[in-house]
């Protein structure tokens, strides 16, 4: 457990300079001005104080139980300061200091080295090459870090490896007047993890919402894991960056290769629950609202405003971010046209005017608090000079400190001219705005959250009607004949093995086998070319449909054997099957983590338009299901006027297959199945490949 | 001109109040407090001074030549002194009062009688129901205006008729320092308009940026024509709310019906050249950088940072709003190695480290002014407590003040403790924002106007082979038989007279005709039910396609005469065109603006994934060659393995045709040419209608 690093009660700095400008000071000054309520030892060989606090020469001489040592020293003395530590029963060590392995070979093998060491005496290090750690905690107020956003108090916690958006989305809620609980930036993380920093912080009481950053994971399935059991009871919110080619090389370039492609974060952060951003700003304003708001039940939103265009604003984004605004119940219509100004608006946004006052703001609020139409209140507030300001923010806070249901406050003031009212508003912990879209968005956030919470998480089927020593058995055979295709023949029987149906085939050696062979499935059939030099077949000329009878498929297979001219030249001979909708399942291997899967429609739809989706292994039902509600051409399955639809529960079958399929033969590095043939009674492939 | 309403010298207040929080009251003190630099004229029957100015019995009792009186009096005194001002000579009058048109029938009806008046004396009225003006320049300093927000001298203007808005916007402006320079809000705007003010805020030298908000147009066409004016030699930013159907109720309550469809709106702004957003805080993101930083030649960045991560960020954003990140060229990659810290990463982003100093910032800049392959430079910029972060600074103030290229700042600091920091880039002149995000957001918005300003107009063609007299008396033909959609044959008759091909066609009575009109077309044929009441023909079994005989022909014709039954029953025999590319063009008539254009692929592609795009006639050569780039589907127009392209050229020429079809008879309400055939060699309408 991470408790003596995150609640150290005594605190050493190897390195503590008396240099004004150095971290080794900055650390200490840090520590002193923001009240820590332990004990600090500077270590320094030739002062005897620092800042005016005792230093000691080693830290051999400092008391014992020491909770973290800082090191803010070359890196070629920190495998032996390491070991002095050891020795010393310290527990952690956070080595602000670079030089290791983000610098190359030579720091790698530093940074190998001490690990080692710390390993042996069980120390846990954070870092190297990082900030260092927060605690906003009254009783502990431990500022081992040598940034300068001091933090009040507050129920946020943020997590990243990168220090600079640590420290960005840190300044954005201090710009906010947000506090924060604890704040960690491990740098190279050789030893404590994002992973296992989150499943601290799901334990820690005082953290209400955890905030993370990403360019890549080091650890997916680890990560995935974790996120998945602490998002379930505390939301964490996470931006992913890198997200476009350019961006991941920028990533690379500073984080020594960290970033993966973005598709499979996507994923992981969708399947395990976390609220994802593509900006920081919506972040962060995010995180102000999950803060102190409770989580809503829907997404039914109650706007109240005193001015009519930054409702319109708000509305425009909630319904954008799929939240709806019901109509106000004929009761509640009454009831405030009876309270409210005649001229006030008495709908859904309700705009009570800039005269409205206060207990025109509050009756507002409880009537949406009293209507189970509503599941969230959103509240537009210009400070105009001639109503009673103060006392509309106090209604406010009374209503959001009632915890019923989520209440988010754009604030449209002058905040030097109305300090009074941002402060009301902010000590009764309302989550104010400046702009209704960042308003709007934080309550999208909550909602979303919400979404993801009370998802049916669906089943994990397995098919008992598998054959997976076949399976093995194949892909071993391939694998030692050295081949990365599988033949179409090899390809077939795993499908077979996996009771994905295929179109009725048979492989043949030559003309007559293959006529035989179709005047037995009937016709009319398809002949295609298998030869492991021919992987797009259709490009390559060795796809021949439609043939009607046998001098058709002599004809076809007289060219074929010109134009491709394999020695392992073979004929599939398939059952011609026109007249359904093309669809397309792929899987592919994503390293330490299992498959990508891929749904989507066939043809101009994957060429084109590029309509698929991907999950990842292992699928529920549930998400094969939104597979195939979450592609574009989705209308297409159901049926779209005189076209007919598909059966989809076969669909999601298939998808449910494919899943078990890879997860039983990891060996397998990309399979597609394309097309598939979707009916109104089923689904068929009618072509397929596997690599391994 | 505007000139006495923005620059006013004498300003009169009919119903200056002495009580503090009356808006009559409010008006004096902001006028006082703001420095006005004219005189101040209360008009209060009872009181000798409000505010310590003498105040007069009434309007007719004030010296002469006033430029600006407010009203801040019930609406049923208002048109009385509305004469009472017209006969004194005054210029301009502000309405702030509310109750007239906003209010229903009885408040127009006083709107009307005060602008009758007003007319009469040649006064120009704004609002009424509105907040006024403002206008920051220092020998001015007008603050007609009884909201709060007191900006800085700046070069942004500001216009809307949502006074929220404008305040919204003013205030973000306030938030980040920025100074504004023009404030106008005209509420129900009855007689000076949105137009006239940007017409006016184009010559205002003082003004670098205008920025707008609006919810809906309503004189779109004079609208589009200013704007195209000013925008064309000065940034205009909009942001167009009530977007989405709630949206656009919520604007509909609040400005008494003023949002049309989005649609129209953002064509308008699209051909004006208008740099349009859809989040408020973007604009105002943006608008901070237009105000102080040239245009940028191209939409290459390069990224200058201290950390890491936020490079990231903004690199993400960057390559989403189609900017380019180029290389370093290796000349500036070894000059800066030489300069640079050794473990600084001297690629794009340029990371110079956290201990980066100022002459390394220096030399990251002049490299990139120097080098061609930059148009627009990025500097991420945190403020480590161990270098000299003013000196940093300085440096990047110096290079924003060269005014070569566009620089933007990202600031990470503590804007406390950072204070001097914080000024020196405010005096400067630089955009300095708090998030990575936004920063790179303005930088592309500047990018956008660059592009927006250079683009191609194109040519507006006018075909000389159409006959527009054709087109006039058919639809004069069929408006006084009281027929709102046209026969097929008056369809095809109106094509034909604009040069638009379609598949021969004949118009028959019964089987035997079009038996031989099927015969002299040549087979096979697609025969089609011809009818007033049969609108959605394949709905209605009212087409039989590829019939390759008179016995077909004969049959389907028997069908439709047993199922449609109707009295002005005829077959239009038309060639069957099979194999080509579907598309579907449209044509629907705007209010006040000509017709939207619309064009797509035809089938699934209209029907389920809405993959259409719409333009606004009269369209321009580039226009017609954007709107065949714009599809989703575009790949398929060019051709996509093995399906072959269309004639591009001819599509254009037909989207052409329509326009200025359109355009010639204004009387079509709505027109189809679906499906229109598009082949290697041409493209054919098979279908189509036209509704007056």
């Amino acid at each position: 457990m991470l408790e003596s690093l995150f609640r150290p009660k005594k605190v050493a700095v190897i390195g503590a300079s008396s240099k004004e400008l150095s971290i080794g000071n900055r650390v200490i000054k840090n520590l002193i001005d923001f009240g820590f309520k332990g004990d600090i030892y500077p270590i320094n060989p030739k002062a005897d104080e620092i800042r005016g606090i005792k230093a000691f020469k080693s830290i051999t001489d400092c008391p014992n139980n020491i909770d973290v040592v800082h090191m803010v020293i070359p890196a070629k003395f920190v495998p032996e300061a390491v070991e002095d530590c050891g020795r010393k029963g310290v527990k952690n060590i956070i080595i602000n200091s670079g030089g290791f392995s983000e610098t190359g070979p030579e720091g790698e093998a530093i940074e190998k080295d001490f690990l080692a060491r710390a390993a042996k005496y069980s120390i846990r290090i954070l870092g190297p090459n990082c900030q260092g750690i927060i605690n906003s905690d009254p009783r502990i107020r431990a500022y081992c870090n040598f940034t300068f956003t001091k933090p009040e108090p507050g129920f946020i916690s943020i997590v990243a490896l990168s220090g600079g958006v640590a420290e960005v989305i840190h300044q954005g809620f201090a710009a906010m007047g947000v506090g924060t609980r604890i704040y960690a930036s491990n740098g190279n993380a050789c030893d404590v993890t994002i992973p296992e920093i989150i499943r601290y912080l799901g334990q820690d009481d005082g953290t209400r919402v955890i905030v993370t950053y990403v360019e890549g994971l080091r650890d997916p399935a680890n990560f995935m894991q974790t996120v998945r059991e602490v998002a379930a009871r505390k939301p964490i919110l996470a931006m992913k960056a890198g997200r476009t080619a350019e961006g991941a090389k920028a990533a690379a370039s500073h984080t020594g290769g960290l970033a993966k492609e973005d598709l499979a974060t996507d994923l992981i952060f969708k399947k395990a629950g976390v609220v994802t951003f593509t900006d920081e700003g919506e972040l962060i304003q995010a995180a102000a609202a999950f803060a102190t708001q409770p989580i809503p039940r829907g997404n039914r939103v109650g706007i109240i405003t005193n001015t009519g265009g930054p409702a319109v604003i708000a509305t425009d984004v909630f319904v954008g971010a799929g939240c709806q605004l019901p109509p106000l119940s004929e009761k509640t219509v009454e009831k405030l046209k009876t309270t409210l100004y005649p001229e006030a608006s008495v709908r859904n946004p309700i705009d009570v005017l800039a005269t409205g006052t206060a207990a025109h703001y509050r009756a507002c609020m409880d009537a949406m608090l009293a209507d189970d139409a509503f599941d969230c209140i959103f509240v537009n507030f210009v400070t105009p000079f001639f109503v009673d300001n103060e006392s509309i923010a106090r209604e406010i806070v009374a209503v959001s400190q009632l915890q019923r249901k989520p209440l988010v406050c754009n604030l449209m003031t002058d905040r030097q001219q109305w300090s009074e009212v941002v402060t009301i508003l902010r000590d009764g912990g309302v989550p104010c705005f400046s702009l209704p879209g960042e308003a709007a968005r934080s309550m999208a956030a909550l909602v979303r959250y919400n979404t993801i919470r009370t998802r049916e998480p669906g089943e994990l089927k397995t098919f008992s009607d598998t054959d997976r020593q076949k399976g093995l058995s194949i892909l071993s055979e391939a694998k030692q004949a050295g081949r990365r295709n599988l033949s179409a023949e090899e390809v077939y029987e795993i499908l077979a093995a996996y009771g994905i149906p295929t179109a009725a085939w048979r492989v043949t050696a030559n003309a007559n086998e293959a006529v035989a062979a179709a005047e037995s499935i009937g016709f009319p059939v398809v002949v295609k070319a298998d030869s492991a030099a021919v992987v797009h077949k259709s490009d390559m000329g060795a796809v021949a449909v439609n043939l009607a009878d046998a001098d058709e498929v002599r004809a076809a297979i007289d060219q074929m054997q010109t134009t491709l001219a394999a020695d392992d030249l073979r004929f599939l001979v398939q059952k011609f099957m026109p007249g359904g909708l093309e669809v397309i399942l792929g899987a592919k291997a994503e390293e330490d983590l299992g498959h990508l899967i891929m749904f989507g429609l066939g043809g101009i739809h994957v060429e084109v338009l590029k309509d698929v989706v991907f999950n990842l292994t292992p699928l529920s039902t549930t998400e094969a299901k939104e597979m195939l509600a979450a592609i574009k051409g989705a209308p297409l399955l159901k049926g779209v006027r005189s076209r007919k639809g598909v059966n989809r529960g076969r669909l999601e079958e298939l998808i449910l297959r494919l899943s078990q399929l890879v997860k039983d033969l990891p060996a397998i590095k990309e399979m597609d199945l394309n097309p598939v043939m979707a009916f109104e009674d089923g689904a068929v492939v009618v072509d397929a490949r596997i690599s391994i």
